[in-house]
């Protein structure tokens, strides 16, 4: 006999099928055992009578066995149904088990609602923490926007590429590169495909890139990951830097649609609300801090705004925009990369940009500098040598148009859509400074 | 004026435009100067006469500059009509034109048809030569076999995920693994997403990634790169191999299918065709070693075919089955890892298997252990430590399904429906034993 889904079961009512899944929980009532089996689709309950096969054998399965299971599918009686759960109306019941896993004694019971585990715990026991329903939903907003990202993309002309994460040199010149022995020499990991989709551009004018990011960062906090999922996107021809931010908003609204469209039942595990603003807030970074100094008494050390300074320009979006995202504008030449284009009527600013979002930076972008000879005075400036960057500058030889880009953070969009409280809980196995297993 | 894409150009004649693009090629006419103008959409013939906004400056125009020219979109007269390009029947009559870049000498024609480099050339040069038509070709028949390949994925129920590519240990206990400083120690760059996608069956059933997988396998061949892009897949509660491989099957014929629909000009430029068989042949590997032997006279040193053999087990499928697939079963469980399914009939066989298209192996697959302690005992049989995968054994103790997968080159794919010669044709910019750059 085929497998039925869980979910289809609602559809089979009278008729006799077969469903496979795991023991989500198991009770006693005298001689009935009640086993509500869960697979990818939803949960069932299925009632097991001493007139099964084998029924002295059922007895011993417990949480987690992995079953199939043969039986008719059951209206429930009226006072039994359960509205709590989609196959509430039904039940099944069961003819005959075939025992496909057994489980050890299990340290964590994840058929809860909330498991409420140390974040510790959590990571530690990830192959068994994902299975819980309120762990696993995050996985599913973490596919739809990878969905969303690709798809919206694709409709506005982008190409999707992939590029190497190897390299032969420390590419932008900073450091927090993972240094990799391949073969005979030294090579790095990648902190970005930042070159490549400018190369990118050159030939296909719009790009994007869904790929594995490297930082060597020794930050211990909430926020910062060794590895994680950049969504980098790239557009030649713009008129400024606001052509590109205009794109990153109208990719993020649509993005959150997606979520708040089909992900209703993962956002309401989570108390979570996705509000979409119609225009994104747009401040140049100078104002910012004057802002924070005005409105919060907060004076920024340096010419960068902190953590907590984020948090506090997302308040205000909030309360003056009723807005959960802000561009922060013209960043300071001084703390942005050599590639990117200094304002000519400012040039300590540049058009670069953060977005942030419910409080933390979301992505980073700004138009870029696309002219050979400026791209290398720029290096120059920046105690930089051409010599390092020759196939980079290869790139700015063969005619670039004025062009932009953005990298998006994947994990930390999910962090913020479900209110999260560290970025580690909305990836798989993630890697920080300690932490390198499962 | 808004920017009109090349493509759009043909429903504006008579109107004002504004296009921006390449100077793919330029031809005198006496006092008249007529540029190809090359954008994302298309090309567009360009007519500059003495009466253009500084006429004098655009004289000096040449290949592969940067232009935006504003000016009016005309039909052409029905003897200079081009029917080999879209925009063949309409031109440009060029109004002014803003230099946005220039450009140096060009080593390479990239407006040539087929620029018949050499490999290495055509990689050294690699910014460049991806603006060639027939170059960036294969890169729009890769965007596309992606998209197919999550569609396809998504609509049967497999959510995508993202695992870690720094890992503490060489986890599947081979060789063949970079190694990375990580921070205070040394970690190593994943082979596979093996341990995670398994994992990832524990809690979602169906499961699918793409992204880097990385090689340290010192070859110099055609078919070899040290870093791709993995499309792997891992499916629960399976009956056995044979589930796995019509579901590989399926994902196949239907990229295939999408590659035909929506890419009708990019195989055209390679002569290539797309077919699709009705069922992909399968052959047990002792049989295709047989059939090796008697009807081409080879002989197979040790247990597995080597290329040559590959290639011709193709051929025989080929000729016998008219299929440009075929699938060999049954591989040998000396050089099958540790985690896929011995035959409990043949225990000298597994559930393993290849996918081979056009000559080559395009996948990797099989049945995995699913139970506990047979994982354990047959990592003992295979000389390796179960001490070594705390971590992957952890997933066996929570309750798994039979289950299985594969993990597809989506290099090789591309490359073999167009029929390229050499793989690293197919990836932007590819990383081999030698090559780090560009």
């Amino acid at each position: 006999m085929q497998r039925t889904l869980i979910s289809e079961t609602i559809q089979k009512t009278g008729q006799p099928v077969k469903v496979c899944g795991w023991v989500h929980v198991r009770r006693d009532h005298g001689k009935i055992i009640f086993i509500d089996l869960r697979d990818r689709s939803g949960i069932l309950q299925c009632v097991i009578s001493p007139g099964a096969k084998n029924y002295g054998e059922l007895k011993k399965i417990r949480s987690q066995w992995v079953l199939e299971i043969a039986g008719t599918v059951k209206n429930r009686p009226a006072k039994l149904i359960n509205p709590g759960l989609e196959t509430g109306k039904i039940e099944l019941n069961v003819k005959e088990i075939k025992i496909l896993s057994e489980v050890e004694e299990l340290l964590i019971d994840i058929s809860l609602d909330d498991m409420n585990l140390h974040i510790e715990t959590l990571l530690d026991y990830r192959n068994l923490t994902i299975r819980n329903e309120k762990v696993g939903a995050i996985f599913k907003v973490y596919a739809e926007v990878l969905k969303a990202y690709v798809n919206f993309m694709r409709s506005r002309g982008f190409l999707e590429i992939k590029t190497p994460k190897i390299l032969s040199g420390a590419t932008e010149g900073g450091a927090n590169f993972f240094k990799i022995k391949y073969f005979d020499r030294d090579a790095f990991l990648a902190q970005s495909p930042q070159f490549f989709k400018q190369a990118g551009v050159g030939a296909f004018e719009r790009v994007f890139e869904i790929g594995s990011v490297f930082r060597a960062e020794p930050h211990f906090t909430s926020r910062h990951i060794n590895e994680f999922v950049g969504l980098d996107a790239e557009m030649g021809f713009i008129d400024g830097p606001d052509d590109v931010m205009d794109e990153l908003e109208e990719t993020m609204k649509y993005v959150l649609s997606e979520v708040q469209k089909n992900c209703k039942k993962e956002l309401e595990i989570y108390g979570a609300k996705v509000n979409i603003p119609k225009k994104f807030p747009r401040l140049k970074l100078a104002d910012a801090v004057d802002i924070l100094k005005k409105e919060f008494k907060k004076e920024i050390e340096g010419i960068d705004i902190d953590p907590e300074g984020e948090r506090l320009i997302c308040e205000w979006a909030k309360k003056e925009h009723r807005s959960d995202f802000i561009f922060l504008t013209n960043y300071p030449w001084d703390i942005r990369p050599m590639y990117i284009m200094p304002n000519p009527d400012d040039p300590k600013e540049t058009f670069g940009f953060d977005l942030l979002y419910r409080g933390i930076e979301l992505a980073s972008g700004g138009q870029r500098i696309h002219d050979y000879n400026q791209l290398v005075e720029n290096m120059k400036k920046k105690k930089l040598n051409p010599d390092d960057f020759k196939y980079y500058l290869q790139i700015f030889k063969y005619g670039m148009p004025p062009h932009g880009g953005w990298g998006l953070g994947s994990e930390r969009i999910v962090q913020k859509i479900l209110g999260l409280k560290n970025v580690k809980e909305a990836i798989l196995f993630p890697r920080d400074v300690k932490r390198l297993a499962p």
